[in-house]
């Protein structure tokens, strides 16, 4: 496909005002504040080289609008930074991308198209806009404040193994193909979180990092993670299913602090809390646990 | 690199307030309206994989602020996606972001970083954000509007030739390998021009997106075209050279469009001007010219 063929298919997909039809160099926004975030996936490291190109779309925008979701925003639009290479797939992914964008009730804003040397994997950038938030941060939570999740952890890690040839339930890998960022309960919580942030690296090394950024110590009961009918009967739920269900990645469920003694207005679950201290202390009811020698998803060199 | 290493080494750059010391899923802006850009350089495709890590992140970020000087703004931050490859490449690449923030008067807002698959070309994205501007639209030409560029033309495309190897003047290298985004001008000129846009692709192709735009005819005069000493020392002035200039790339200059008989406030150069009807007329002084088979850089599949 040529950019200008990609360009003139994206036009038919939803279009910001900002977009100026995608005519320009630059979408002009009007909300303030606007919060912003941005994720690339990498072929062979984010996503499998065997997923849909329709999936990957959905992926790429749902990834970045769970961040949205975290900072409890209205999503206002994305940038789209795209390498042309084949049409099948090209044509695939922008099927996809409107299917993500009219579920999630956002639409495009610009970006860039490239084209990539032979041979090398595709990387997606998206960035997105949010607006209308509060926007709780990372690191508010309180001493004693309590820890919940909304959702269910660990159905997008097993899916992710279903997606690679393991048996299991389709379910299980749709969670992890086309997550669902959890905007509308975002939007409810940030009025009232003291942190939040959206679970996409493993429940654990999350929970760490917002113990970490509020300068406290996090206390996790591995008892009450809460699990899917599906994980469950798939992987059962033992303590080594409990462990890996906190530990994978791609739940983009919503980690949050709140008051003790408080009862969040959206489905979600209690599994902590925050005290004086540092690290990730984790419990299995009344007993403590060592830390796991991967807590999630980390990026080294 | 690990992921935590290149952040502490960005925390060390200048930091957008918004960026919350890079310890949160968001940045929070508070500027309204804002214009927002984004460019993609692939190895290989946009630079070469023997350009110095440093001359890389001058180029991705001084391309995107081009486009923000081609609104006229103020640019507020931008936003990095990295990928971590090389312990001394991204060391290099470190040193030679915080000389293009510090150059251009802006700051890091966020970003992501990603580990590659062995092999795989870099691909770096940067998006950025301007303010306080009325941001003059591409498409904003008059009829009989005059036609006019900052600086001069061609020398980044000779400098590419040399930094491929060819004899020439050091000073155009440095042209393509460290282009100054035209933010000073664009700030004047978006009070009074009525349609602009940088120079990227092309002096010729990006005249004609111009008049497209616009909905003019847009009618260039090859002999106006600005060469400098270096460029004319190098490759000579002749119709050959000058078509070479207008249809070269990355020069980072401003095109825009102003009232007939009102001379523009910054330095540049009167090459051409808008009438009714559609597409790119060339002339050389009287004498009308075929349109060269490449006016600048398009992306193909």
């Amino acid at each position: 496909m040529t950019e200008g063929d990609f360009l003139a298919a994206l036009r038919r997909l939803p279009l910001h005002p900002a977009a100026r039809g995608l005519r320009d160099d630059a979408a002009r926004l009007f909300h303030a504040p606007l919060v912003v975030t941005t994720d690339t996936l990498v072929e062979g490291v984010h996503f499998l080289a065997t997923d849909t190109p329709g999936d990957v779309a959905w992926k790429v925008v749902a990834t970045n609008l769970s961040d949205i979701a975290g900072k409890g925003a209205k999503p206002d639009g994305i940038l789209l930074n795209y390498p042309l290479r084949d049409d099948d797939w090209d044509r695939a992914f922008l099927v996809g991308l409107g299917e993500v964008l009219a579920a999630c009730g956002t639409a495009l804003l610009g970006g860039d198209t490239v084209t990539l040397p032979a041979g090398a994997p595709r990387i997606i950038t998206v960035t997105a806009f949010g607006c209308d938030t509060p926007a709780p941060p990372r690191g508010g939570a309180g001493e004693n404040d309590a820890l919940w999740v909304t959702g269910t952890i660990g159905d997008a890690g097993a899916g992710l193994a279903i997606a690679r040839g393991a048996d299991g339930p389709a379910a299980l890998a749709q969670r992890y193909r086309r997550p669902i960022p959890r905007l509308a309960e975002g939007r409810v919580l940030s009025r009232i979180a003291h942190a939040m942030m959206d679970v996409s690296d493993g429940l654990l090394i999350d929970a760490a990092r917002m113990g970490a950024a509020s300068g406290l110590a996090v206390i996790v009961d591995l008892a009450a993670v809460p699990l899917s009918a599906d994980y469950r009967a798939h992987a059962g739920d033992d303590r080594a299913a409990r462990l890996d269900a906190a530990s994978a990645g791609d739940d983009y469920e919503l980690l949050f602090a709140m008051p003790a003694n408080t009862v969040p207005p959206v489905a979600s679950t209690h599994l902590g809390r925050f005290a004086r201290g540092t690290g990730l202390r984790l419990f299995d009811g009344d007993a403590s646990l060592p830390l796991p020698e991967r807590l999630g998803f980390e990026h080294l060199a």
